[in-house]
């Protein structure tokens, strides 16, 4: 499945009143549009309840000329009427005043984030083991509809960074490691928030900020926000293949990496900023920074001696927009920065230009505002219906011994573990709050794994005796003293144990860590119950992988719901009752031991055999579970692997053909994946990687061809040279157990764009 | 203190010697110049004792021409009698067959690895903790004294890789983390083995293969020839710079990094081994492969089809000598892709002559082979002094709470643990044997731990009772049962306990993990120990830093002693007692938690304080013990920091003196050191970088002024570009708790060579 291409051509109209409007324009207005604030800024918090400062509003849009504003005063979700007069209330002095609609911005990270009562989805980590890119593009349909209904035209997502590391905080943010995954779910969600028409938003679609532009998701340390060292080809091939294909799918805005890429911070790397991506696409969107990082060029970054240098920096790399949440000292220096010569004119006309024509896109100018009343179906049952089918087809059934699983009814059930009653648990970050830990307080009314258990199972069958408990509202890190004997004690009297393990909710560096094993807590109580002799299944529900090698042998099942949201406890109810057939499957490889991180695509040189004589040079790649593994209620057998094509050359398209029976005797679906190998190539070639994905639903018995369709030119790799190349020679294709080789016979090389 | 420039003279007469010979080889000639062989391809073992046999002599010396030989028998050690029967047999095949000398080569890599009752020195991760470089040149002049004993010319040493990764099993063989110390360390080693001409190779000096060439310690996973990912900033900056130090010395080969970096397999990177090695420096020095690393081009790294094209690219890529173990097969294939104009004859011309030259300047031609009669200190006193005084400056005293250390005479001790009793745990890998694992059959007349502290203190004060013990020639990984109640037991009746723990010996791949805590047998021992009340003295006896924070805590007293071989009992005893006062520091960071592994190079952004606002994004930095780290029985204040210009631009001179006074009782040795800070760069700046450093020694209430002299163009770094830069603007420099700033006055920028 491909994204089709959405209309990109010129809006000539567009272009014409943007000139008209700047040409108007002073510079103090000018540098306005490239300023966003935060709403903290703008207002206080009376009576437990934001209210936005006429004086400070004056002074910020009125004087400073601000064109955008973003976050959630707290951060806290608001109701949709209180969006309505914030933004409302923005928006007609903005137009008074300046006579430009201001563009408001908001996390809605997975669902409306920021918007209470609204749907919540899985987080992307699970629309990426979803291996459904349809389930991207609804999620954030559906997200946009809710958002305008908050007046709110504006989203900082999709998050296409890919998860490199697990032991990176933002994992859950992304659609797995596989740049494929993120380029294709990524330019769903873009089709979904955006519409097929970039030129034209329409009132229940909103603009995109993809995120975070580039190489975020691979500092060497792991943590949030700290440098990065990332080879040329690595930067072009894998990290910039999201942000084109969204590009291509007409992403609107983009927000830069916080961090450095071979010390150099991104923000203020003029080649990724304005050579890759607005000169070598061709990009006419706006570049956004994250939370306050022009500063960080002085504070953190040290590569400007102050805050002007750092402005001057970062405005001629390609910065459009400034998100400098509370200082408006900004507009001041940059305007000195102009007078003095050292920002050009023609750099800021070209930014100012940018966001006018996001604005226009938006249609902001002619309808600043949306009404709530237009959007009818905001927090409803069918949009509920979509966030509970995501998460179903993204919790991955991980181990399934002596079919323990699905579960018969009448059975005696233990829940069991700190994230067995917890929606904070279920959701992550980015719910409700930036570190999320406030979501049991918004989400009652959903229901927690033992919630939706006693309903699935009856109240009457199932008991909960967690024995390890996190701090509710506290940092992600926090447990309670343990009451390991108590959980202990009642699984003597059930059939079976639900052990719920993982982590709390965390965000951005307060979720870095030292130490990638799950908690010790949480692996002596799987110990301790395991030596009640009960058949225990592990859910896993946590943001990364944490280490279990220690406690996996423990368990008859493993099921890994990763964040599925406010329906993940129903979806989990569902799958282990036999309701639903599982169908995900690893969007990231599951480490084994913490000194031995990798992803699936590492080079072959990785991994080698024993070599024989008087040195026995080995190396081993072990881990947990492999990128792609997954299992299902049902067994699907791969036959009559075939191509249209054996021999090609960069434009020839081939198609990949592979019959794919269900044996078993219940209906199921199966992601069914193209791998490639090259066998010999000019760097050091990969062990695999993915090369297209199709989903399919089979009935018990019934055989479907599905045929994955690449072009030569996706078997290339980029080179030392950092160029795209093509090499002449085999490659093995896989699709489950099916493998054929398909031979290049000639070799072809190009620079961006790479297709 | 810096290595005095050697001799470089072009020597003519040698030249013409060189095209003398040359001219009148013929191909075969040529590419057996190019050859290398493993000794076990010549001989077998017959009762015991390996035997050359005169068949295979003749068809690889005869026939093939080869003109190299390399490693030990088995491989194990051989006395100097057998290397005198084996390579004297070889050079007077050679001279019979073509008239050319051979060259034999022996990982000689801390001693006499390979040659029996010879000296063994501590590692070279010891060497660099000393922050003595005058230790360096006398360990390598001894070896490269008792290795011409052994009537071998050639050693595989010095190893200055860096040992950036902790999980790396080659930590140990490196002078630890910092570029600095190992290009210092280096060159004062390539000068002991080499002398200071390298024209003209005295009878007592070898010819050192500085190794392995570059960027070898950095892979991406820690596991040893595993793919590395480094920009070229770093390459040039620090992987480079030990190996442009060492060339300066004179190193007259290089031996190569068996990974690949950023994709491309090392062997295969015409722009390193040519462009910047032999054309950039004007090095006109032999490169040879690491162990049949041609062939890993196409068996592992899967960037050749075949063995023949692995060879084209190798060679041409700038290989001079194929470490080729076993397989002649490549003398015929490299003639045929010569034959057919794959490889050029003037590329084999250049590699014959460089092959040759190395032989001239060996003396070779003139006298083939050296007597062992002629080195009558070989294994004696004077070099054993010289060993045990580098043990005693490089085993770094940690932790010394309320002064348990030195312990008088006169206490109980329990000596425990499973290093308290191995010579092999002493000496590490490359002792005897490659892994090291019969060490305790060769080392019987040294002390260990055990032994030492029994002559130290008595062996009436003196008890052992390991608790937990290796397998004694297994793997390192292998324990035996333990028996922690019995060492718990025995510790009831001392008054300190000696907890000898760490890692038993490994080498290279064989050495990989996968979890970089210290086993949790040991863990547990030391926490049972710990339940006694009994004072404990953690020993740290191991190749790389393994991860102890849940015990480091238990522990009253620490000395890191890492491998410091045949005599790093004695030194260790001695230190105990208080005989030595230590005074070696950290060469590497010691981690303190498995998911934050770095170096204290790190660039600032990796630390980060808290941000004021709504998010509150920090970083932090934890590590167990930091680089430079080492405590002292006496205590050294630093005072008066001063320099002689505040003001320079890149070819000044900067004088740093600081006054350094022993405030303590007793006399001892401080390693001065002077690190500076840009404050602000183009590149996000790095948080220290040693700059120079100084060993000395002071009485009781005596001061010195230490004087640290380095250019201005020493404060330059690689910019994005690859060229190297020194900007204008303010660097904060530091030595002990002092600082001062200084300016540099006008940017400079160049490419190599870097000064």
């Amino acid at each position: 499945m491909q994204a089709a291409a959405p209309v990109r051509k010129k809006d000539i109209r567009t272009e014409q009143k943007i000139e008209k409007v700047l040409s108007k324009m002073t510079l103090d207005e000018k540098i306005g549009q490239m300023t966003e604030l935060s709403i903290d800024v703008l207002g206080s918090v009376v009576n437990g309840e934001f209210q936005l400062n006429k004086d400070k509003l004056h002074e910020a849009i009125g004087k400073f000329k601000v064109g955008s504003v973003l976050n959630a005063p707290g951060p806290v979700a608001q109701s949709r009427e209180k969006w309505q007069e914030i933004i409302g209330e923005i928006q007609s002095v903005s137009m008074k005043e300046i006579g430009i609609p201001c563009i408001y911005g908001l996390d809605q990270n997975h669902g409306t984030t920021y918007t209470l009562d609204g749907t919540f989805f899985p987080q992307n980590i699970n629309v990426g083991a979803s291996f459904n890119p349809q389930l991207a593009y609804e999620a954030a349909r559906i997200t946009a509809y809710e958002t305008r209904a908050s007046n709110c035209p504006w989203t900082y997502s999709p998050t296409v960074d890919m998860a490199r590391d697990p032991r990176w905080p933002r994992v859950w943010e992304n659609y797995g490691e596989d740049c494929l995954v993120n380029s294709i779910m990524g330019s769903f969600a873009v089709r979904g928030f955006q519409g097929d028409d970039p030129n034209n938003i329409p009132a229940d679609r909103i603009a995109t900020s993809v995120k975070h532009y580039m190489g975020y998701s691979m500092a060497r340390t792991g943590k949030d926000r700290t440098p990065a060292y990332i080879p040329i080809s690595e930067l072009r091939e894998k990290c910039f293949a999201p942000f084109k294909e969204c590009v291509e799918a007409g992403a609107l805005t983009i927000m830069v990496n916080s961090g450095s890429i071979n010390g150099v911070p991104v923000h203020a790397n003029y080649d990724l900023l304005t050579q890759w991506l607005k000169e070598d696409l061709k990009w006419d969107g706006m570049l956004v920074t994250d939370w306050a990082d022009i500063n960080n060029l002085y504070t953190r970054e040290h590569i400007a001696a102050d805050k002007k240098e750092a402005i001057q920096i970062a405005i001629n790399a390609g910065i459009d927009m400034a998100m400098e949440p509370y200082d408006l000292n900004f507009c001041t220096l940059l305007k000195e920065l102009v007078q003095e010569g050292k920002v050009p004119m023609s750099r800021i006309d070209d930014a100012v230009r940018r966001v006018l024509r996001l604005k226009f896109r938006l249609g902001l100018f002619d309808r600043p505002n949306t009404q709530s009343a237009d959007y009818p179906l905001f927090g409803g049952r069918e949009h509920a219906e979509v966030a509970l089918r995501t998460a179903e087809e993204s919790q991955i059934l991980l181990k399934n011994k002596d079919n323990i699983l699905p579960l018969a009814s009448g059975k005696k059930i233990l829940v069991t573990g700190p994230n067995a009653n917890s929606m904070r648990c279920l959701n992550g970050g980015w719910s409700y709050t930036w570190q999320g830990h406030l979501a049991d307080r918004f989400a009652g009314k959903y229901n927690t794994i033992y919630e939706a258990l006693c309903h699935k199972f009856g109240s009457g069958n199932v008991s909960l005796e967690q024995g390890v408990t996190y701090k509710p509202e506290g940092s992600y890190t926090e447990e309670n003293e343990p009451e390991i004997e108590k959980a202990v004690e009642a699984a003597r009297n059930v059939d079976v144990i639900i052990a719920c393990i993982g982590e709390n909710s965390y965000c951005e560096t307060p979720g870095n860590l030292s130490d990638l094993a799950i908690s010790a807590n949480q692996r002596e109580l799987v110990k301790a119950l395991a030596t009640t002799g009960k058949p225990i299944i592990l859910i896993l529900n946590e943001g990364r992988p944490r280490i279990i090698s220690d406690i996996e042998p423990l368990a008859k099942g493993i099921i890994n719901i990763l964040l599925p949201g406010n329906y993940g406890g129903d979806a989990l109810a569902n799958i282990i009752a036999g309701d639903v057939n599982p169908s995900a499957k690893m969007p990231y490889t599951y480490p084994r031991n913490q000194a031995e991180l990798t992803t699936y695509d590492y080079r072959v040189s990785e991994e080698m055999d024993k070599m024989e004589g008087v040195y026995d040079y080995d190396a081993v790649v072990s881990v947990q579970w492999p990128f792609g593994f997954g299992l299902s209620y049902t067994s699907f057998e791969y036959h009559n692997f075939r191509v249209n094509a054996t021999s090609f050359t960069a434009d020839d398209e081939l198609h990949f053909s592979v019959d794919v029976t269900n044996r078993g005797d219940r209906a199921g679906k199966e992601a069914v994946m193209l791998f490639s190998r090259d066998l010999v190539a000019s760097l050091t070639p990969e062990n695999r990687r993915l090369r297209a994905f199709d989903k399919v639903e089979l009935q018990p018995g019934e055989t479907k061809t599905v045929t994955l369709s690449i072009k030569g030119s996706d078997l290339a790799f980029v080179g030392a040279d950092g160029k795209w190349v093509l090499e002449k020679g085999d490659f093995r294709m896989q699709s489950g157990n099916q493998t054929l080789n398909v031979t290049c016979s000639q070799t072809k090389k190009w620079m961006t764009p790479n297709r």
